[in-house]
């Protein structure tokens, strides 16, 4: 029997006789001959029937073949200069393991609500395929980066006791009779690791009630979230930009045919290396207002804000020192200029908008406890949170990168809902 | 200034200088000497202060030390033979940067719900963190394995729309106005993922409103799941023990200091590899029996059940063809004995339990609409998911790993709330 292979490794046996299993991607009729276009998920191969190398049956059974039938073949693999793979298959034999029922996703234009309802299936088509696959390569690298670095894996909690910043935009679940919220951010959990482990990452899962439905917008989306101690907001976006770095070459190095496939401008992403431009709020807001953007100065920026800030640099932007009073609780100011808390977010290039936000961390107990206060915050649900600056309290920094949307700016996709295999939005919670 | 170094690096500065920023985990005095136990996350030294090395206000400083303070000092490091580090370190300065309050965690013995109202420090002893550093290396490990082995990373959702198999055990939560439910698997997204990516793998958060006080339940634990096309139940098996073979060499290989703090039998680890023994359910039936157990005949094993059968190897033991009745709608049976199911469950040594439960799938479209008639399951749900039966149907299979009970297992300790940085269990929502 002929080895089994996968169409990725094709390129190791020309001349041999494999075994393919897949997916019927697309035919082509032509007299004495099929083109089978075969895809198994590793990569899609031509496969040619030619009418005398095959049994009578098989011939006619390449001709009931509808798109997505699964299929097993047997043929002798040939080097083939005008295919993309450079090879192609002569096939002997066929089996269809399923004939598949007219496939409701065409070349025909659909709309997205069609598509999405399609989720499960529309994974199958090269373009999704290919986005999908640099959505793993991000995380792959994301995790490499920090493992590589000695940061610990410190896995926050989705359940949480306590609704940190208000519950309009937190989901909600009994929890056995109490009220748990599922979490937002592992920031303040990632801390508690640092204070244990010095530099600790989390990754997973986390939610947003936000009734927006902009592109930017999914309810559910997973962020990675590094805290270290003794580090300053200086180190923190040094880290930051080595990060996103790392992220973005790793991509180049490994989901070259992926970003073919999706025609994104690699010379974009070629630039991205640190160290990025680093600029003050006052300077963000100094862009705006050459650029006649109408803005009310202490303000967050917006989705359009964020866009002509970024356009100024071809490289990811990250500004910092926002106004205290637009940030969290959590966030020290500057001793110097109080009005400044030491936070900054990293806008990627080309619109993208903002991929990170971070800050240093308040270190001083009555500082953090009155700031808690200030905002109103349930003060014994922060105990656990303050004992952090009672005991052994250090300068700590981190920061969120939101995996979506470094997905979207690196595959050059314009909606996020692409970026996740099954999104989950306002309206949408199938399949 | 002296160049900033992370403890876990000392030996590569040896007679040099050297900064250390960390906190004080213990310290002992005799006469002019001050002997400081000081951990940064990364490892613990000794830091010798000796009182003319030092100026005086120095010296009087580390005897203000509290247990947990924040410190920075400054020091030449001399090999020491007699420190599990093979160093030491001569100090010349040292900066208190906050001093501790009187840490709540001492020696003495705490009770379990003492320590885990406290987990956001208990975290920084020497046992929990050597438990968290080897959970570190297991996940590692378990996404490297995947990884080069061409699995695509397709993340499963954490909102579900409809309850599979009953909502008592799942968490509910309102989602602008429907019900949304928290994931406890994401295989049958995986299966959609395994049919356009052939090989893929998830990797979350799962989520079990279990009202079990058991130490080995959680309500929210992480699991990886594999799933792959054109994979029957043998594969299946093959792929798992050599899945969980890589993550025991990997901690044998990376995490042995911390081995040895759990004072772990690692010649019970240093077996576990492929292949495992594999043993039908009714050799498993056979074992109890011989081990004059009272058991149920088609009953599914309970814990005691599990820990007999696992007690008779020392690897890892996979019983597999369960009784079809107690296992879930979507497990394929065995077209020779259809009352079993082609499903698997890996037992770990020592008395351990399930760490895997595994299954091929229904790949028939007709079957699979009956199994889900027959569990009074909703039809209009699952459409999406027989879809997968209608367009190129395939023998497909996978499997989960609860990476709590492997943690558990491979670190040898009981209850399985220590594996976990913020366990979630019935009685337990904080911190």
């Amino acid at each position: 029997m002929a080895e089994k292979v996968r169409i990725a490794d094709i390129h190791k046996y020309e001349g041999q006789e494999v075994t393919i299993r897949g997916w019927l991607y697309n035919m082509r009729s032509s007299g004495k001959l099929r083109f089978l276009l075969v895809r198994d998920g590793s990569e899609t191969i031509q496969c040619v029937v030619f009418k005398k190398d095959v049994s009578e049956a098989t011939f006619a059974d390449t001709d009931q073949l509808t798109q997505e039938s699964s299929i097993v073949l047997t043929g002798v693999v040939s080097a083939d200069e005008r295919s993309p793979l450079g090879y192609e298959i002569q096939v002997k034999t066929l089996q269809i393991v399923q004939l598949a029922d007219e496939y409701p996703i065409s070349k025909k234009e659909h709309g997205v609500d069609f598509l999405m309802d399609h989720r499960h299936l529309w994974l199958r088509s090269s373009k999704q395929h290919a986005i999908l696959r640099i959505r793993h390569e991000i995380i792959r690298a994301a995790q490499e980066y920090f493992n590589k670095e000695d940061f610990i894996l410190v896995d926050s909690p989705v359940f949480t006791p306590n609704a940190a910043e208000g519950t309009t935009t937190l989901f909600e679940t009994d929890y056995f009779g109490s009220k748990a919220y599922l979490t937002q951010s592992g920031q303040l959990y990632a801390e508690a690791g640092a204070m244990a482990f010095g530099k600790v990452y989390c990754y997973g899962p986390t939610f947003r009630a936000e009734k927006s439905k902009t592109r930017r917008h999914l309810t559910e989306f997973w962020m990675i979230e590094p805290e270290a101690a003794f580090f300053d907001l200086d180190d923190d976006m040094q880290l930051a930009e080595e990060f996103v770095s790392h992220i973005v070459q790793s991509v180049l190095k490994n989901r070259q045919p992926e970003l073919q496939t999706l025609e994104r401008d690699t010379s974009k992403l070629e630039c991205i290396k640190p160290p990025f431009p680093k600029i003050h709020y006052e300077e963000a807001v100094d862009i705006l207002k050459k650029n006649h953007i109408e803005f009310r100065h202490g303000d967050d920026f917006g989705g359009t804000d964020e866009t002509v800030i970024s356009e100024q640099f071809d490289q990811p932007v990250i500004v910092h020192h926002y106004p205290a009073a637009i940030k969290a609780f959590y966030m020290k100011r500057d001793p110097q200029e109080p009005q400044y808390a030491l936070a900054m977010d990293m806008l990627a290039p080309e619109g993208y908008g903002e991929i990170i936000g971070g800050s240093q961390r308040e270190d001083d107990y009555e500082t953090l406890l009155q700031r808690i206060r200030e905002h109103n915050l349930p003060e014994d649900a922060f105990a656990w949170y303050l004992d952090l600056r009672k005991y052994g309290s250090v300068p700590h920094s981190g920061f969120g990168l939101g995996i979506e949307r470094t997905v979207a700016w690196i595959a050059g996709i314009q909606h996020i809902r692409e970026t996740i295999p099954f999104p989950r939005t306002l309206q949408r919670l199938n399949p």
